[in-house]
C-alpha cells in the first residue's frame, strides 16, 4: 500500500497502515472526515476494525475549522441516539441550545410603516420536546476526537480523493505535493452531496442518478448579541415565512444568531444589484422586527455567497468490483434540502446501520453492506420527500390560519389519543421511528381522515338526495 | 487553432478551420456526427455558417457501419419534415419500409402444445398512415454524406472529446496519435446518451440532472428470410406482449426482421444460465408462433449483449462561459425510451429548432441558443413521458380486451370526428404538433371522459336515490 505523500497520519500509535493487526484482514477505507465518517470509522475501530479515514482538508485540530457555509444545525433524537453508541450524547448536548419550537414572524403595522409580531408554536403537544441548535464545526470535531482517540483509527489529512477504481481497489489522491494511492477492500465513501468516490460509479450503466436543484438557494447573514444577550429568544427556531420564500434564524452558544434566507435566484439577483440602503429598507419592510438587530446586513448580504439547494437520489449504493466493495453513506447516497434538520441525523443513523449490518451478518462486508442499502433506501426516500414538502410548510403555511388550526387539532388529539396520535413532526425529530413507516403512518392517517369526511359527506348527501326526493313526491301528492 | 493530430479531415475543399470565411466569425464546433450532429451541420452549412464537426469514430464511409446494437428504428412524420428540409426525405422513404399498424401475437393453443395467433391493428382510424422501418446505419451514411457535400462543413473523424471548457472555448480529444485541441466559440454537443461534453456541466451547481434506468434491458435476435422472402408480414410492427416484458419485431430491406427483446434483468440472468435447449424450450412456450424461424435464438441469446434503457432529463441545456457557448441536443439532453419510436425523430426537430431560432434571432447564438432550449424543453419532457407509458401499454394493455374495445372506440371517434378527435398515437407518429400540446390535449380529452362519465353516473346516482325516497314515502303513506 502505497501511503498519500505528505499526509499528516494520526493513528492509535500504528502507522502500518489497516491491514496489520485486522482480524478479518480487510483494508478498510472510509473517504470523508465529516460527521458520517467520523462516527463510521469509531463504530467500525471498537469492533476491533482497522480503519483509515482519508479527508481532503488538512486537520482542523491543528488549522481551525474551516469556514464552512452551513454554520449550525439541528440535531434531534436521530442524531442523539447515534452519538450515544460513541458516548458522546451528553456532551453534544451541552454544546447545544434546546429549541422548543418554532417563533413566528409575521408582518403588521400601517401601510409605510410596518412592524412585526411573534408567535410561538411548540414542537410537541406537551411542548416539553426540543430539537438542538449546534455548530457544525464542533459537532465535526468532537466527533473527530472520538475518532482519533479510538485505537484502529487512523487519520489521513489532505488526501483529496481523485478516482476510485473498484476492480483493483486502489484509489488515487492529490495529498499536496502531489498524486499518491492506497489500496482497500472496502470503501465506504462519506464524503458528502458532491462525493468523489460517487463519480467513479455515477457513469457506469445501471446507475440511477438524479440531482434536482430548488429555484432558491441561501445566504447567511447574523444577528448579533446585544448587550452580551441573545436579541430573540434563544428557545426557538425562528422562522419569517414570507410566501415564496422564507428567512430562518438559530441561536448560537455565542448569543449571537445565524439567519439564512432562502430566497429564489431571481430575488437574490433582483436585490444585489442595489446600493446599501435599498437591501436594508427591503428588509425593514419585509423583516421589520429584526432589520436593526442586524448592524452588519448590508455588507453581509453583499460578501456571502449564495448556496445551492439540491436533492440528490442514486441507486444502488453498493458496488462490487474484483478488487474492492464500495458503499455509499450519508449525503454521498442520498443528499436533502435542510427543512426538516435530518440532513446530519440521517447520516449518523446511516452509520449506526452499518454497524447493525455487519454485526448481523458476522462481519461479512459484502452481507452487510447490501443489507444495510436496502434497509436504508426507502427511509432516506421518505425524509427526503418530506424535507421538500417541510419548505412549503415553513415558508407558507405555517402562518396560515388553516395551518395554525389543524397544527392545534393535532397536539390535542395527541394530548387526547397519547401514543395513538402523534404529528409526522414529532415522530421525525423525536422518536427514531423509521421514516418510511412514519410516511406511511401518515399517508394512512390522511387517508382515513379523508375517507370519514367524505363518508360523512356522503351519506349527507344521500339524506339529502332522500329528503328532496321524499318532498318531491309529497308535493306531487299534495298538488 | 489546434487541429487534433491525426484527424481524418473531409471538408469542401478547406482545410483552413472553420473561422475563415465565416460571415459572423464564430467558430461553430457540433459534437457528434450522428443523425442529429449531420443534419445540424447541414442546417447551418446551408445558412453560411462554417461548422466543424468531431466524430470519436472512424469515417463510416472508409470502414463501414460500427456494428452498433441498435440497428433500425422507426421514422415518422416529424424525422422525415426534418429530412425534407435537407432533400433527404424522398431517399430516405425508398429505403424504409412502411409499418401500417401493430401486428399483436398472442399464445394460444392446448397445456403443453403452444400455438401462436396473429392480430393487426391499424395505427390510424383509416388505416392509411405507416411509421416506417429503416437501418439507423444506412439513414446516418445519407445524412453524412449529405454534410460532407455541403459547403462549409468540415468533419474530424477518431477525435474523441475528452473534455470541454467553455470559459477557454476549448475542446480536447483524444485523436488515437494522441491528445489534441479545437478551438470553438459555439459548441453544440450531439454526442448522444452518454454526452461527453455534457459530462463538463454536469457537476457543476444548479445543473439539475437525472438518468433512470428501467428494471428492463434489451437484447437484439433476429429472424432472417425464408426462402428468400420476409418470414412474417413486412407491413407491420410485430409484438409479443407478455405482461411483465415483449419482443418487438422490425422489418429490414434483406427482408430479415430484426427482433428485441425486452426484458427485467432477472429474465435475462434466468435464462443466461440455462444450456441451448432450454433457451428454446423457454421461446417455444412464451413465442411458440416464431421460434421455428430463429433458427440461430440460442447462438444470438448467448452472444448477443443486454442494454440498457434510460431516460436521461436535465437543465439548463445551455451554458454560457466567457470563451464559448454550449448547447445540449438531441439525445445528449433528453435520452428516451425507445417505446415510442420518437428518440431520432426528436433529435431531428432539434435541429429543425435551432435553425428557425437562429433565424429568428437574427443569427445571434446567445439569443437563438437559449430560445431553442425553452422551446423544446417541455415537449422533450412530454415525449419522454409518453414514451415510459407506451412500454406499458405496448406489453400490457395492447392485447387486452379492454385495450382494444378503447383503440375501436376511438378509431370510431376519429373517423365520425375527424380532426377533432385524432388519437395520441396518431398526433405523436403522424403529425408535427408539439409533444407536449399533444399530452395536454389528451388530458383534457380524459379528463372530459371522466367528468362526462361521472356526470352520467352522479345523474343516475341522484335519480335512484329520488326514485328511493320518492316510493319510500310511498311506501310510508299507504301504509
Amino acid at each position: 500500500m502505497t501511503e498519500p505523500a505528505g499526509a499528516g497520519s494520526v493513528g492509535p500509535g500504528t502507522d502500518a497502515g489497516p491491514r496489520s493487526g485486522s482480524g478479518s484482514g480487510e483494508r478498510v477505507a472510509i473517504v470523508g472526515s465529516g460527521l458520517a465518517g467520523c462516527l463510521l470509522a469509531t463504530l467500525l475501530a471498537r469492533r476491533g476494525i482497522e480503519v483509515t479515514v482519508y479527508e481532503r482538508r488538512p486537520d482542523p485540530r491543528v488549522t481551525g475549522p474551516e469556514r464552512g457555509r452551513s454554520i449550525n444545525l439541528a440535531i434531534s433524537a436521530r442524531g442523539l441516539e447515534a452519538l450515544d453508541q460513541v458516548g458522546l450524547r451528553e456532551l453534544a448536548l451541552s454544546r447545544a441550545l434546546p429549541m422548543h419550537g418554532r417563533m413566528v414572524h409575521s408582518v403588521t403595522g400601517e401601510p409605510g410603516r410596518p412592524a412585526g409580531k411573534q408567535s410561538f408554536r411548540p414542537y410537541s403537544a406537551d411542548g416539553s420536546q426540543a430539537i438542538n441548535s449546534i455548530s457544525r464545526a464542533e459537532l465535526n470535531l468532537a466527533l473527530l476526537e472520538a475518532a482519533a482517540s479510538t485505537p484502529g483509527v487512523c487519520l489521513k489529512f489532505s488526501s483529496r480523493l481523485t478516482g476510485l477504481d473498484t476492480d483493483t481497489g486502489t484509489l488515487t489522491f492529490d495529498a499536496g505535493s502531489g498524486p499518491a494511492e492506497a489500496k482497500a477492500d472496502v470503501v465506504l465513501a462519506a464524503d458528502g452531496s458532491w462525493s468523489v468516490a460517487r463519480r467513479s460509479v455515477t457513469f457506469r450503466p445501471g446507475f440511477t442518478f438524479s440531482q434536482d436543484y430548488l429555484e432558491h438557494g441561501y445566504k447567511e447573514l447574523t444577528i448579533p448579541a446585544v448587550n452580551g444577550d441573545f436579541a430573540l429568544d434563544p428557545d426557538a427556531l425562528h422562522i419569517w415565512p414570507r410566501g415564496s420564500s422564507m428567512m430562518i434564524a438559530l441561536p448560537n452558544l455565542d448569543r449571537s444568531f445565524t439567519c439564512t434566507l432562502f430566497w429564489t435566484g431571481e430575488e437574490f439577483a433582483a436585490l444585489s444589484a442595489e446600493p446599501p440602503a435599498a437591501i436594508v429598507g427591503h428588509f425593514r419592510n419585509v423583516y421589520p422586527d429584526v432589520v436593526d438587530l442586524m448592524p452588519t446586513l448590508a455588507e453581509d448580504f453583499a460578501l456571502n455567497p449564495v448556496g445551492s439547494l439540491a436533492t440528490i437520489r442514486c441507486w444502488p449504493w453498493v458496488h462490487r468490483g474484483d478488487g474492492a466493495i464500495l458503499a455509499l453513506v450519508g449525503d454521498a447516497a442520498h443528499a436533502i434540502v435542510p427543512f426538516y434538520g435530518q440532513g446530519a441525523n440521517c447520516a449518523l443513523e446511516d452509520c449506526v446501520e452499518i454497524e447493525r449490518c455487519l454485526s448481523s451478518a458476522g462481519g461479512s462486508w459484502t452481507e452487510a453492506l447490501p443489507l444495510y442499502a436496502e434497509r436504508r433506501k426507502a427511509n432516506c426516500d421518505a425524509i427526503a420527500e418530506m424535507a421538500l414538502d417541510n419548505f412549503v410548510e415553513m415558508r407558507d403555511k405555517v402562518n396560515s390560519p388553516v395551518f395554525r388550526a389543524v397544527t392545534a387539532g393535532r397536539h390535542f388529539l395527541e394530548r387526547r389519543l397519547p401514543g395513538r396520535y402523534v404529528s409526522q413532526y414529532e415522530l421525525v425529530s423525536f422518536s427514531t421511528m423509521p421514516y418510511s413507516r412514519i410516511r406511511d403512518r401518515m399517508r394512512r392517517q390522511d387517508r382515513a381522515t379523508v375517507l370519514a369526511a367524505a363518508g360523512v359527506a356522503g351519506l349527507a348527501g344521500l339524506l339529502a338526495a332522500g329528503a328532496r326526493g321524499a318532498s318531491g313526491a309529497l308535493r306531487r301528492r299534495t298538488r
